[in-house]
């Protein structure tokens, strides 16, 4: 329904079970009009995927191979360009359908509004439901230039919906003050700068609980990642980013879903951020459940 | 009310008249987010303007100088991104209020369906209206994926709007069978692969006309404007462009308007299609009126 | 056997039949180990395909759609990277079995090469052969620094196997002395620098011949197919190539197979040589049968 | 006198105040003409400019927005090109002048040889006045291949001027054995490889002092600053590069004036440096006075 | 002198002679301080000689081989950075000494006022000397921005040496009114627009006399040269550039130097400017003399 | 009788001595086509040299200069392209001849393979020889998709050839399970992740002994070497890589030659990559001896 039939699209390396085989779910949602300075995310998760073929299929981090795991990649959605409120819509009723059939979702961005449709679905379909967010911004615009639908608001929406108590963020060093002032005073946790530290000193606090976990590639410094939507010097090395995801992964909580976003290629002609972005998935399907 | 009031950027050269001293009035449109490709558009229009530093503000082709005419450069319009719908109309009310002041409007784009709504204000200010349309693509579906707002449809708008036979397409070599179907039948003008040529014959039949123009970067060849959303092999030169504005330039007819859309810096590490951009625009500001 | 079963790449817009159904068979030959200067065409066929999606189904030149035809892709084949006695060897194996199986090849290369062992297949296939050869470079050598496996004597060994008689090129602006003596002695055709012209005046000599067809990218000047292993300035534009392809498609030839070489990402961040490559094969699959 | 009066170039982030209302004042310096190596750094400080849309207006590492604080942005310096003595003369009458009307200046090269005249106003207008230099290069030369006014040289005019001992060099890791020797038995501050560490220590010496402090952006490794004329490996983070910054912030050093330097876009393609440079000077602005 | 004696830099293709052994003496000069927007065509001399290994060294157009003539590559001259006029000394000084030793010069830019020293030195070394000027630029300024030595004046320097009548002009589409005021009264010959068709007219008022050509590589349209400091939209293609110097070699005048300038790497990724350069030096190496 | 005797290309700084006078001889290997992945290395040495003329001559690390030691650069071999086992046979020839001589080899790859031969090389000329080996993969497969000579297996070739135990490998992120077990299982040495503090640890087990130092730049982050074959993000910094050198120039191991491979240029438009590489040379030439 919501993907092209035919599609005939590059898969993610060994991503080759089909829906019904598969444990993992692995889709890319191409929106990024609501973004406010570079677009071109859209082609992020293709490239993801083109660049997953320079990557053993082996992590020696995790001592797992993907052939351990069953993994379909059911290609890009086909949202309509330019319509944020229906591509906002298609995804949650998709994500609705992959928790019902008890898939794992993975989802590729895109823009960070599309996993606010996703959290959404996952709020529905667990209880006592929590939030990783790994990011550069905070997210927590309660508008953009009049747009609910921006996006600079899904982690916003998140609190609103699950309660600001049940959403974690570290790694942010840019945002507007109240955003800040929201963060101090709501009850939401946000640790600022820093992502592997806090994370495991906080990630006890989850233990047993079931975590839904996004990521902003935008985390990373622009060394590690320049094809990005809004780059943001001072932050993150890739190896503190795998740090984060083997610490989750080898930690008690129970991951039921998980996103990467803004992978932006336009602005990389050395596809390092392809490059990375396609082995932090890696990890997370050979180390989130 | 459309623009940041305090808006400092960058402006096209010599374009340092207020709105009321101006017969001019240069705005960006940065809007591109219906396009089913490559997005990115939206910095065309400040791109642009950085490129026409490198140009002599006089032309020899046309033995004009840009001290000899007025010319205010707005600025971009604050656009909602993502929201198509609310854009298009933001752009049609500025268009209006352009016509009502006795401006000529030179819009930069942004996605070809910027074009639509200038169109519409156009018609509604001038009697006798006609197009000049100079593209790669027909721009004449009715619908993309289900949007009618889409970069795909502009100028079968037109064609509705205005009457098919005012619609005069030229350079056109890509579109669905059923756009070239609506071109043969409709009883507009469409002259496939070529625009020189072929415009120095039809410019006869619009004399003493009202007419708007609207150029499609695409029409080159992207050897000559790498730098857009869907480039298209084939395509006419530089020269020949220039050829085809100093035709219209040195007809009878009246020029009551006119846009260049479709550069995206992104695709352009040498930015030649910008180069060449201003290059245009200057040609347009001379010779049109 | 050549292609990696569980094949998941990105296919050529719409071709997505079968072996079995198609009559068209598109494949990859990422080989690019003989040449003597830049490297990096085996991502040649990737790119094409991807930048097909930026393509209409419909051709207006020919007033032909995709759906018209069958095709399959079989995506790229897995060549022993560094082994050229090898992978030529593969390649000519799997040629024999398209023949054989009633199959028009469309080759995507790669370096030039590749087009030896194809013609030698067409050769045993069929009667009466003659190559059309379109191309800056003569590749009229015997051997490149020692070695007769050369992206620089594909076309001298098409000469010996058929007879210099039977070959026809087209566009040739480079080469050493002894190849220009060669093609002036041999018997063989050569236009130098120019391609539509003499190609209408010596189509009408292969009337109802069997003719292979193969292109190299880099007979378009630099402007327009940057992205190409030797590119050589003074080159025709893609509008010339267009022409020249029309040209075939609308002759009494018997065109039983073709391919288009030497498309070189890494040297062409804004892809428009594999824009331009993926209309000139929409083109070469709607007008060759 | 120095700039152009009609200037319209995009201004800094909410840089929008008259010479006469602002605190600070910022100018572009765009000099590049003694460079050894890569030249181009005269569009680093548009590039900064434009690179500034994409920020943040508050910064969560000082708590400060930058509506607390009044900037004009003076645009660029029209220097004669090629006319090194010229140009400085030039750069140092403007910078008496800012010191005179009691502004702060903030300079963004350029070269760095910019620096030289500003600190020599600065010296005619401070007592007691020392240098925070943060650089990946001693730039202690006497001279460069016989000229006296060389990007090489800044430092070395610095130490003759205030004498050596009030100079504090800081990231070091280039430079001539000549230049090392100098910075040895001079009686300056030089700490080699490392900036917020060293600084952390040293800081305390200048308390209470009127400080000018220039940066080198290549004190950065080039993974986080590839656009930039003499990249060295083995440079610092641009964390380490912030912790420098807000350790001067949060110092009692009286900070008179600043630039920052050799910020070069065509190297840079995804305009990482650019960006970083754009926050630095955020920092700076907010953190300074 | 004003080489490196120890030189070890990339030489032309096949110019391994001594100076004392060659008739040409092939020579960068590094200079680019004076342009008034982008720098960077001192790498441009580098460039073109690697670029050069991709040629073949024989050229079909004029059935010449690089081993029947004797050059000389001397290597990129050691101008002092910043300092324009005494670049320009040195430079005038080295052609006076290339001009009294019998060598025919091959210069390389560098931007290109460089051209007019060499100019200088040609006028006093040979009696009834005419210039070819090939350029889109008219470069007839007298001064620019108060410098008299800019990249905008060589052409009107020429023409107060040598008297206008003796200059001829070609492809000119960019300059102030000014200059066309001047190439339309002074008498000096100007084409405008197009190169081949008005040179193959004029060539022969030229006929026996001494002449010395001078390229700047901004005559093509971006499309076939993107890597120069003042692009130009509307040019010429690389194929007419060949045409023209293909006139000037079968003609009957008598070249006794010439240069090429202009080239600037860094805005083109995919090289084409130099590899376009380096055949048209080829070219006036085998057509020249 | 391997080299260009006529060779006139750019020489890494100050290697001006002849093959006799030299300790050092510095050459390339412009081997890339047993790569899996982007070929293009070929490029990696000449890159490396030309980017050698932004380095200072005088190193503040060791204190050294390069006039203090002899370099000969003799060029890049001339391989035969597409013939892997030629290729090899071809360097360990003359890497035989280097040992015999006495000479310090310093080889500029090109791929990895190319190490094989010269290993073999040193093995035969030296008594009691350990391999460092810095590198994200492991290359201790047995062979890649059927053939042996493969750039996946010089590590294991020289773990068969100077058995297991001789062999320290540092830095490894990536390869199969396989060869993570050969390491586990084998007797070599393998530290993952990190290369200056095991470095540090194991550097005295090696004490006295004849050590071959072997160096893929690809242990690098991406962010500091963007410009390689087969990136792998969460890797080490120029930092770390610089101390791992001073580590083993400070040591008492008797290194007797080194290479640094895998510098590809075309993916890499800052040139950071060969930046950061010429400067490793330079310490390894000043530090290793």
């Amino acid at each position: 329904m919501f993907f092209d039939e035919g599609y005939s699209g590059r898969k993610y390396i060994m991503a080759d079970k089909t829906y019904e085989e598969a444990e993992f779910v692995m889709y890319g949602m191409p929106m990024d009009y609501t973004v406010s300075f570079r677009p071109g995310s859209r082609f992020g998760p293709n490239r993801i995927r083109e660049a997953s073929i320079g990557l053993e299929e082996y992590s020696v981090y995790l001592n797992r191979h993907l052939e351990e795991i069953q993994v379909h990649d059911a290609g890009d959605m086909l949202l309509p360009f330019g319509n944020a409120a229906k591509s906002i819509a298609m995804i949650e009723t998709y994500a609705e359908q992959l928790f019902k059939d008890g898939k794992f979702p993975v989802g590729l961005g895109g823009e960070h509004l599309v996993s606010w449709p996703v959290i959404k679905a996952a709020n529905a379909a667990f209880d006592n439901l929590a939030i990783i967010h790994i990011d550069a911004h905070a997210d927590l615009r309660e508008e953009y230039e009049g747009e609910v639908l921006s996006h600079s608001t899904p982690i916003r929406k998140a609190c609103e919906l699950l309660g600001p108590e049940n959403v974690y963020s570290f790694g942010i060093r840019s945002g507007m003050r109240e955003e800040f002032e929201y963060a101090a005073t709501s009850g939401m946790h946000m640790s600022k700068f820093e992502v592997a530290a806090p994370l495991k000193e906080k990630i006890e606090e989850l233990h047993g609980r079931n975590v839904y976990v996004t990521i902003d590639i935008d985390v990373l410094d622009p060394a590690f990642a320049p094809g990005t939507g809004t780059p943001e010097a001072g932050g993150i090395s890739s190896k503190e980013l795998l740090e984060a995801i083997h610490t989750i992964a080898g930690s008690s909580v129970n991951v039921i879903g998980c996103d990467l976003v803004e992978v932006l290629p336009a602005y990389d002609p050395s596809e390092q951020t392809a490059v990375a972005a396609s082995k932090f998935i890696r990890e997370m399907l050979l180390g989130f459940k």
